[in-house]
């Protein structure tokens, strides 16, 4: 007696789903079940979202964020402060860093970040545009992550910068807003404690 | 200064990701990162994926499995003992249970389980076509979730398919296989307990 298997068309939708990333064996089952059978599910409308996003946009030579051919939303605001310069990993960390609301200069999205385990080397992030970038007078602001390959990559960033006459600053490591101490692990408070401030500064 | 948005592309795309079934609005955002930047991500395979599943699938008319126009594969099965029906609650139900090698007879979908917090209701669900199916002297196997909504759809099948003659039965619960009694709770060790059986028997 053979198995019953899925038709075709659902064992290739389920292949292309769990390519995604975060989403397993069991969560591209649910979610093409989910496209197949829910009324209010439009497949077609993912379908073409993908197509219209493949054909439109791409990521912005300059600054990396994402674009259309004519038109990049982060390079284009010509109220920006140019000669600050975020640096954050992903197109994805401006829009929070913009939510903010507390910078006003330009973005850098290198694309990732160093991670010899994944064999991600320098070579595969943007940092030669930002080195094209980088002039005298401005500040570069290493907006990357607090963990170990965010740590690398800026201080990797922070050696390739010396030298060309830019100030280099680092977002500051602490406390996150609403957190208890009690919920602080050890790194997070020494870093919290190492980047004190006085009072009347802040 | 106007916050830098996304380019119009990608706010349609994560959108139509963020209603996928356990998708957020973080998951939303990186899977489109994913999908645009990646080099081996290929949108345009998962949109033909989708197109392809929309054009050629529906639900078995008989079993509410994931059929073609032309065949259902877990009906057309024509060595399955046709008078033992498994009703599950979800096609995706099916596969797990074919790969337990435990069932030879056939299944019935229902699409779901009664869930009146979800205003999921009787008429919601592929009870009638249940119904009609189950003739006298048949067996009708409920394996359905041992969670409350599971439960509620089990009873109220019982109630429904009483006096047509079948035997009703329901799959075990118990210990799961591999597991210790120190990692079961309390109800699965009642269940596990109540359901026991002579040794020979096993």
């Amino acid at each position: 007696m053979a198995r019953v298997e899925y038709p075709a068309a659902v064992v290739a939708l389920v292949a292309e789903l769990k390519r995604l990333p975060g989403v397993g064996p069991r969560g591209a089952e649910r979610m093409a079940l989910w496209l197949l059978q829910h009324k209010r599910a439009e497949p077609l409308a993912l379908a073409r979202a993908l197509e219209q996003a493949e054909q439109e946009l791409c990521l912005c030579e300059r600054c990396g964020f994402f674009a259309t051919a004519e038109h990049c939303p982060a390079c284009d605001e010509t109220k920006r402060d140019a000669s600050v310069i975020c640096v954050v990993e992903q197109p994805t960390d401006v829009l929070p860093m913009e939510r903010s609301g507390s910078f006003r200069g330009v973005y850098h999205c290198l694309g990732g970040r160093l991670s010899p385990l994944d064999h991600i080397t320098p070579e595969d992030l943007r940092i030669e545009p930002l080195m094209r970038r980088a002039k005298e007078g401005m500040e570069i602001i290493l907006a990357l992550g607090s963990d170990v390959e965010g740590e690398t990559t800026a201080h990797y960033l922070a050696g390739e910068l010396r030298g060309r006459g830019c100030r280099i600053t680092r977002i500051a490591q602490g406390l996150p807003a609403g957190g208890g101490l009690e919920h602080a692990d050890e790194l997070t408070l020494l870093r919290a404690m190492q980047g004190r401030r006085d009072w009347n500064e802040s």
